[in-house]
């Protein structure tokens, strides 16, 4: 099996951290040894780089500085994880990568999506062959208790209504890149859902 | 007196930090207050990501990573500390700025000075009214000491050869951003000095 970049995205409460680890275990049957990854983080340095993201008075850092730091952390994250692992002939899985910044940041600031595909076009001139998106009606999400086991506090801090917006953002990037993007029906249970990702991860390579 | 953006250039050991105190007296003395303050670092958050950047490993960021860093350290400084100095009528003095990038990384990885320019297009697009790079033979400099008293082993790490390649990245610094930047001859007494740069602040301003 040849190298794999791929990532797995969705709104907070997607379950998509625990459809990346299922996809993983299907992967391991299959007897390739995936190599799992997040953002922010997945390396020493972004790690370190995470701390000044997630840490401290989420207003602290402005849009611009905010983006660059991700930028920072996600370019030490390619450099140190993913491409030695690809150059290797790994497959690399990671829990959110660029669409994540794409999506969150136009939401927040339609204003600013120009300048983060610049940045990324400048910086980090990688995307992944293909990417999940876990799609889940908010509303589902937060009912069924998906949101609150997700381990951070954002989901109620940013509202349903930002939710909703997210979803739609994450619904037209996977139209965007139709190329990479594979829209996956969260709404079912876990094993329900495991099953459509490997579909299309079959499907993906027929 | 109107609002000021002034920086301070130059290899280490050039005296320019000593020579930015004494011209912030000077200032004193005609009646401004000046803010003063330095790169990597000058405002709460930029300082944050100075300890990324100069505590550990010096290997353990990549040459674009590192600029990522700098860059966001940069834009914290820019939003938070120069900005609302300048918009309130102040003079604000700091010791680096984004030269110091164009220079350091120039002549480390001359292949990078294109993706430099790009990156602080993009994402700080400001720079200082006037800049004062002090221009020392850093033979000199080594001898009287002046290195050393800089606080950091950065100069005797780098080594005589790199840091003359520096001083010649600035002194062509000074010619291809000529509407702003003056070369201040830094071989003399500080006093001498000093006196150097504040004929040229007043014959800026004639």
């Amino acid at each position: 099996m040849s190298s794999q970049f791929i990532s797995f995205e969705g709104i907070d409460g997607s379950g998509k951290s625990t459809q990346m680890q299922l996809f993983a275990e299907n992967l391991k049957k299959s007897g390739d040894e995936p190599i799992l990854s997040r953002e922010p983080g997945g390396s020493t340095g972004a790690e370190e780089i995470r701390k000044l993201l997630v840490e401290g008075d989420p207003d602290r850092w402005s849009a611009y500085t905010e983006i660059l730091l991700f930028t920072a952390a996600r370019r030490d994250h390619l450099e140190r994880t993913i491409l030695p692992n690809l150059d290797a002939g790994k497959i690399v899985i990671t829990d959110r990568f660029a669409d994540s910044t794409r999506v969150y940041q136009g939401v927040a600031r339609n204003d600013l999506a120009q300048m983060v595909n610049a940045l990324h076009d400048l910086m980090i001139a990688h995307d992944p062959n293909l990417t999940f998106i876990i799609d889940i009606d908010p509303k589902i999400a937060l009912d069924r208790g998906l949101a609150r086991q997700s381990g951070e506090d954002r989901f109620e801090d940013f509202g349903l209504e930002f939710q909703k917006s997210l979803r739609l953002g994450f619904i037209e990037l996977s139209q965007k890149y139709s190329e990479r993007c594979v829209l996956i029906n969260g709404d079912g249970t876990t094993d329900q859902v495991a099953k459509r990702v490997w579909q299309a991860y079959e499907a993906h390579h027929l």
